[in-house]
């Protein structure tokens, strides 16, 4: 998938399909959200780090296609790249491949809040030097 | 909310909570779905009606904006209205009220499909005609 | 169902529904959860005054029973009835009900916790008094 | 943990936390199916074998016992045997461990079925014969 450089695993649980036979359409999300996770977990403690800031990052749009569905124990691999980041807000891009071919595509966008009042916080520094480097990005 | 003439309500169980004590993203993707079912529920047997015919609707796209945190226990009125209807592909738009406040936003995108081998397949007329009337669209 | 004093309803969304084309079996732990807390909703502010007295219940085990399938949009009925409390802890029992049968039966028990710490907490003497009242126990 | 030769790995999805901060109850079924799931697939082409046989397993009693909870990204090791086949039915047992503790434990029973009628088969005797031996069974 081009211009990702970072991609986690998953396998489509029996709990994750529906009554058509493919996985439901909300699960996306949730693999999104595993691989925003997996993404972090390589800087510092990952989510775990902003947490022990004092910071959440919450969920402000989620955007989904889905091209081909998929089914029971397939294994898909969720390609992940922060493609924003800019005060409070960041972006996160995705692709899911299945043997080399995209089945979904989509975008996540967040806001770092502080934990106990949920009113916005700049972005790490830390994790911002951290994410352009891993991306590669011109600064 | 301007412009929907369909609603239904919905709480926010305590399993669709998560750790940030407020409703987990992925979550509005299922109560948009209950919104679509609810909807259809007032012609023929519904979606049902849709599956006695031979047919399912697949999601192909999915979009929500969160504008503000939804906790357990809140009761939520799903506002949902059929915009489009076009071939073998449909839309839905949506607005979620917390006592007279949009908390999210979002549409989604469906393609009708034959139940057994997934091929797109044309729109009921019985229900496009049923929605026509109801969303009062001029033909 | 007898012995059960009351029950809340519930629709079998599409979301929980598997590839079985019937309701995963995860859920029926989720549709307990709501029982409950309707359940706990007639009395002072529920379970949400519970938590105003700084305690939370934790589920500490659960056990369900699955007489026949549950499938997308059946209307099913949850007996619960709580039937034990006992110091820190509670049982309830359930039933739920399709069409004047019994799909499933289950039990689950709790612990009332302190909400920051996670210690076991004496069950609430006024929801206490209010159960005993509404299952009523001969005391 | 004593008694059990297979074991594999999940870690606490954001998604699978509750309010409470901790997993929801319902999930560890899902940890369960998941622990089957990959139980299976060392034998011929596990759950999908069966059901290229035309076969289902239903799930019919599930029971889970919390004994400390799971918090968000902690790598939890669920350890899985079938521990009964006898007819159309079966059964396992579970223990979830965390850094070497056992965290909850529990049993689900299942029955065959033909995936078209829904009524009970015989547990094949390819799969029956090769658990035997992965469980040492004495026949």
């Amino acid at each position: 998938m081009d211009g990702f450089r970072f991609s986690t695993e998953v396998s489509v649980r029996f709990a994750e399909t529906d009554a058509q036979g493919v996985a439901h359409n909300a699960v996306y999300l949730v693999w999104y959200e595993v691989a925003r996770i997996d993404y972090l977990a390589r800087f510092r403690e990952g989510y775990r780090g902003l947490q022990a800031d004092g910071l959440e990052a919450l969920t402000i749009e989620t955007h989904v296609r889905y091209v081909a569905p998929a089914r029971f124990d397939e294994r898909l691999r969720i390609h992940a790249r922060c493609s924003e980041i800019r005060g409070a807000r960041f972006r996160y891009d995705y692709a899911i491949e299945r043997a080399g071919t995209a089945i979904a595509t989509g975008w996540t966008r967040h806001a770092v809040v502080e934990r106990k009042t949920f009113r916005p916080a700049r972005f790490p520094a830390w994790l911002a030097e951290a994410i352009a480097q891993a991306e590669a990005w011109k600064l």
